[in-house]
Parts: structure tokens; sequence; C-alpha cells
């Protein structure tokens, strides 16, 4: 299977909402990102706070675009059992929304070692568990779970979930019959530096479980390990053969671009940003 | 096999001399390693520049210091073959110089992608070459090369070779009967975060490959990506864990202390920093 051309075809990307820096209103911002001539949006949850969803939902669906992701769950690694339970509550709740703005999938960011923990161990174990109990609601609500391993460099404080590799197994091992509601959203900011990284994403494609993919670049320097990465084409990823890998295991969702920028692209205008975002998906990605 | 007692048992340990800041001159800083009780030293090429290696050698031998190993290689990945050459040629005299001073095994930071490089793949294959010819010349001088897989968050700028697993499958590749000059340092701050840690960790052990333990802690949060590493303790790593898996799978060498810490023990006198890293090997290790 060849790529395919992102050339005028911006229908076929999608804008992460935490590309913009969560500084306009989501009505606003929807229009923005619509108006410039995505196809889709992964709204943030902290973008509905104190909204209407199905207000929300309908003003998604009036101005042509397709919710590709909702972002995303609550940490599961918990210090005891109030607060893991307070966690599967909240995802619930987050599963819900998810499905009011009928979105493709919900995306999971599973949290790293609980406060005071060294139990990295363990931390993975909360984790199976929980993924486990909010596959049911999901399944439930006809909304899938799209597991996102976060790079390495946040496994103690925001991920445990660190490669593609553990997050396929994961799928497996609650999963064993297939995909049924649990896949995986390959970013490349977090998974461009693996070994094996093509050979999971093959993995991954032969089970239908590539529920995303998120661009941006990786920076030299990177000068904060939270909010400083670069836009697609300034960084050393290669963009093009990750996005052939995923292409050639069958993906066709949306290329989306999720870009944590404090100190550059946070401080620009937002039409400023979605023009370079556009015009970097058809020129680098 | 049980985890070696290291109270009252410095002997088994060694100091980076990085973690002292490279503030003393060497033959000061041997002298108070020694002096602290330390078994062990490993020293860093740029404590040798402008010394009679003869002579340092000498004066590490009558202090009753082992080098456990000599840090460092210089980057194997270059952007032509004059580059790689060049590295090749420098590397080679670090071997010798390993060599004279009697080092244990020579540890090998492989570098990251090239500048303006964005082929992982092809930094990889440069680094196989590399250490394959390198490989030669250690044996000749009956020097070990321990391949050092750094943090993920490293891979630009200073290491392609990211996780146990890649550096085995390359011993393995080069070596495929078994180990003869190739292994691996396990440092516990570029591996602790990984789900396959355990099982390479065996792995390395059944092969005899692993050639170096090495401690600090991962600190939250992190606020610098190189020089903000935190004394043994102070973090999230589950350090008896890692060296229990480590001396199971039969290691018996030093346990040596690397901590780059620009704003915190780099500020602080020797001797305290050395008396720190006794009282944590004794209480945390």
């Amino acid at each position: 299977m060849s790529l395919r051309s992102l050339v005028n075809q911006l229908d076929l990307c999608s804008i992460n909402t935490a590309t913009l820096g969560h500084r306009l209103p989501v009505e606003q911002t929807l229009e923005l990102i619509a108006r410039a001539g995505f196809g889709a949006i992964a709204p943030w949850r902290r973008d509905m706070e104190g909204r209407d969803l199905r207000k929300v939902g309908r003003q998604l669906r009036d101005s042509g675009l397709k919710v590709n992701a909702y972002c995303r769950s609550t940490y599961l690694t918990a210090q005891d059992s109030d607060g893991f339970k307070k966690s599967l509550l909240d995802n619930g709740n987050a599963i819900k929304e998810a499905a009011e703005l009928q979105a493709d999938c919900f995306v999971m960011v599973v949290g790293g070692l609980p406060e005071g923990s060294k139990d990295i161990a363990g931390a993975r174990a909360q984790v199976t568990e929980g993924i486990s109990l909010l596959r049911e609601q999901a399944r439930s609500h006809g909304i899938a779970l799209a597991l996102e391993p976060l790079h390495p460099m946040y496994a103690a404080d925001r991920s445990c979930l660190s490669t593609l590799e553990q997050a396929l197994d994961l799928c497996e091992q609650i999963e064993p019959q297939g995909f049924d509601s649990l896949g995986v959203a390959v970013d490349v900011y977090h998974c461009w530096w693996d070994p094996k990284l093509h050979g999971q994403i093959e993995r991954a494609g032969m089970q239908q479980r590539i529920l995303g993919l998120h661009v941006s670049d990786w920076l030299v320097p990177t000068r904060d390990m939270l909010l400083d990465r670069g836009m697609m084409g300034d960084g050393v990823i290669d963009l093009q053969g990750i996005r052939h890998s995923v292409e050639a295991a069958g993906y066709r969702g949306p290329i989306e671009v999720e870009i944590f920028s404090r100190d550059r692209w946070w401080t620009l205008e937002e039409e400023h940003v979605l023009k370079t975002c556009a015009q970097r998906l058809q020129e680098v990605c």
C-alpha cells in the first residue's frame, strides 16, 4: 500500500486542540480548524468544561469536523484502592462524554508511578486491571480505547506504558480474540526512537489495532521535557518513514497534529499555527 | 544467588569520576576516592588530558583502586566516511589508553543521529560496523567493550542504542559464538523504565555479558535532561530490585556510582559527595 498523498487532502488530517494551547473557547477553536480545511479534530476534556456536550457535538457535526479522538484518560495508577476507584469513575464519565461527542476513540494515558512508589511493575498491574474494566464500559458505549504509550522519559510521572510493544502485549492480554475495543495510538514523538518501532507497527496493523497517528517533531536540543515539541519538519523524526509503515499496516484514519510548545507555537496566533500545520502536513509528513 | 551486602563492603563499589564533576585533578580525585574506602574507580578520558598514563596507572594501583571501566568512546555516528574513520582512530587510541590503565572495560556511548540526519536506521548500521571494527582492536589489547544503551531521550544526540535488548542483539550479531570481548553496561538511570529490563538482564547474564552496573536515581521532576540525575534514594528507581536481577544473573563486578548533577552534587565538596555515596550505597542500593 502506498503512502496517501496529503496534498490538498487536509480532510485526511486532524488537529489536536492542545496544538493551539487551549487559549480560545472550543466553539471558536473548532470554527478555526474547520475553516482552515481540516477534516477532523481531537478535543480535550478541558475544552468541554462547563459545556453542554450535545450542543458542542452538534456544532462539530455542523462544521463538518469528525471527532477522531477524545483526550484523555485520568491516570489509572493510584496510591490506594480509593484512588483507583475514583479514577475508574472519572474515566467512565469521560467515555460517556466521548460517546456524546461521537468520537471514534478515547485516548488512554495511563499514569506513571503513584506518589511515593518505586514499584513500576505494580503500577503496570494496576493499569492492566483498569484498562480491562474500562474496556467493558467503552464497549457498551461503542467507543474504542486507544492506549497511547508515552516516551520513556515520562515513565515516572505520566505513563508507565512506554512502548508500542508493551501496549500491544496489553491489548492481546485483555483481548486475546483480536481487536474489539482496544487499540493503540502511535505518536511519533513518543516512539520514533524505538528500534522495534516498524515491526511493532506491522504487528499492530495485522490486528487492526492502530486507532491513531499523531505527528509533531523531536527538537535538538529539547529544552523542556513536556512542552518543547517541534512542528513537523523542524526536528529529527523520519515522519514519512513512520507514516509509510503505519499506512502499509492498513491505517486509513486521520493524521493528527499534536504539539505541546509553550514557548513557540503557543505564543503565536491560532490561524498562523493552523496554516503552518497545513503546510507542513503537505510538505514533510 | 542472593544480593551481596554492601554494608562495610565499599570495596565492592566504584566511583565514576563524573560524579565529582571533574573539578579536581585526577591525582587528587583518586586519592579522595581511595581514602573514602571505595574499591574501584571509573575515570574519564578528560581526566587524563596532559597526563602520563603509565604514571597515573601506577598511582591508581598504589592507591589500591581497581579501574573497573574507562569512559568513554567518541561517538561512532558521523556525517560521512571521513568522520567515521576519525572516530574509529580516536576510539582506537582510547582503547590503548584503557589498556595502559589496566581497565577492565572501555565504555561505548555510540552517538545519536549525525548532524542533519533523520536516518536512525542508518546511524544504527554505522554503529554496528564501528563496534565490529573496534572489537578487533579491543581484543588485541585484552580490553572488553561495554556497550551502554542510553535512555531513549538521548536517541537524537547521544545514543541511538537505547535499550538493553538492542545492545544484546548487537552483541550476538557481532559475537555469535558467545561472550568474548563485547558486553553491556547496565545503567539504572537509562533503563529503569524498560518493561523488558529484568528479562534482558537475565539474557545478558546467561551470556556473561554484564560488564558493569551503574547507579544513580531518577528525580521527579527532572529539571534537566542531561545534568539532573539524583543520588541513590532520592528518586523513583527500584535500585535493590535491579541490583538483585543483575546479581542473580551472575554479575560480581563493582557497583559504580555515576551521577551528573550540575546544580546539586557538583556544587558540593567532593568529600561530602563521596560520604553520601558511601552511605546511600549501603542503605538503599
